[in-house]
């Protein structure tokens, strides 16, 4: 089998490692706009070869991990010169503008759209890792619009990789990674600011930070790269939740410039919930 | 040598197990005001026995490491019975209220402000750890005003256990914890409100929670008995800080209301430098 990776950072990496295994007579064909990751991932043994244009049309599977904005015009590219057998799979953190655009293409049955919910916050083939998607939840939309041959053999691989399954449609998908993932990256990028800006001596306010700080400021090394193409494809859930959480923050500040120290702790006391809810879904994903 | 603790939760069990092993012939009083603390404490072998307040006179070593609000009056008790060459430590997370309420008492020679930059979100005697300190700043404040003594035994112990000690105005390490610590927390805090208050069925959402929602959102398990009291001492810096994260908040928002997409990424690519100055802190702070 070929295998064609497109984009071989974090998630083209990790995917390639399982396409290795689980695929263990295929050739895997990488391309990068970046030469130098390009060459590390030849280095980490990640592809087997640069991908020539002239080879697309004989690549049986393509893997398209490349940031969310470059997804449609690859995938259209791509359309007109994959055999009629070869499937290509989305893994970008978006999905409704993607869907959307490759509604009505003729050659939709032989695309599926994914998002793994699965990542850390560096990037680069050096960061790839064989168990990134163990026990990660696999987000699929619009299925009924795959090639049920090629879904099949998708979800089978899946599997295989550890990923747990789960359907939802890309307009609820958007507003749901919004709350879960986007607005925590932001959140965690104005905290590195907010610091950054008020220590002249960077290293003096730094020195006191605890693993708490650490925790909560971890996202803001994420890659812009990435990151900006989402918040331009989620844009308008993104002002929708970002609103919420400032309302939410000023709501608490007012409460402290008010000293309502009792509505304080209920309202604290009411978020422990999170703790609940957040172990549930640990257990039940370790079943 | 007779060791008090008062609170034997996180940071006094955690404490008492450093003191076990440094001072392996003494006998360690354990109070609390909940009756099941410290019956957990006695069991998992923390402390020795409870404390009755006829013993108090008699002990050499008191650690405080109770709510920031209780420190003062309990510390204000101990004053009252202690021996002449006790020493009492308090661990709490803000400074300035505590020193300066001490400040002009007869036997402020006696005591020792400290605030350990270590901790987890968990509470109670189970969640001490033995190694809670290794290789962790220890914040000592006004030790010009603890007899020398005293303070010489406080730091021979503290760098036993691995600790980093630094010294510190009251004044500026409570503006420091605040944007380093404080901060993080309300940050969490909030961003597991939005989530769940949005959320109606909380699983549906969360299901989609990756390792980035659960890093960010970790604090907000953190207990309302420890955090209010310390927003309510630190209330005038958490309101300032506050203001500059939700202003910070606001302008990104507008950025994105705007499609600024270039002015995002560049503050983005700037707000990364977080990682380097982190990961100095980490490296000189393994040194």
């Amino acid at each position: 089998m070929k295998i064609g990776v497109f984009g071989v950072g974090l998630i083209g990496g990790s995917l390639s490692i399982q396409a290795k295994k689980h695929f263990p007579n295929s050739k895997i064909f990488g391309f990068d706009l970046s030469k130098k990751n390009l060459d590390r991932a030849l280095k980490l043994g990640l592809i087997d070869t640069n991908l020539k244009s002239n080879e697309i049309k004989g690549l049986d599977l393509i893997l398209v991990t490349v940031p969310v904005n470059s997804v449609i015009s690859i995938v259209f590219d791509l359309f007109d010169q994959i055999h009629k057998d070869s499937l290509i799979i989305d893994f970008s953190s978006t999905k409704k503008e993607i869907c959307d655009a490759l509604s009505n293409h003729p050659k939709r049955d032989q695309f599926l759209a994914t998002h793994p919910i699965a990542g850390t916050e560096f990037s680069g083939p050096d960061s790839a890792l064989e168990n990134l998607f163990y026990n990660k939840v696999q987000i699929l939309c619009e299925t009924n619009k795959t090639r049920k041959s090629l879904l099949d053999f998708a979800i089978k691989w899946f599997s295989k990789i550890g990923m747990k399954i789960q359907e939802i449609d890309p307009i609820k998908h958007d507003l749901q990674v919004a709350y879960v993932s986007h607005l925590s990256h932001i959140s965690s990028f104005m905290l590195g600011k907010t610091v950054i800006e008020r220590s002249k001596n960077k290293t003096t306010i730094l020195n006191l930070a605890g693993s708490g700080f650490e925790s909560t400021v971890r996202l803001a090394k994420s890659s812009p790269d990435m990151w900006v193409p989402i918040f331009k494809q989620n844009r308008l859930n993104i002002i929708e939740i970002l609103s919420q959480y400032i309302d939410n923050l000023n709501r608490f500040k007012n409460l402290i410039e008010e000293s309502k120290y009792e509505e304080i702790y209920d309202q604290m006391k009411s978020i422990n919930s999170i703790k609940t809810i957040l172990d549930g879904i640990i257990n039940s994903a370790n079943k």
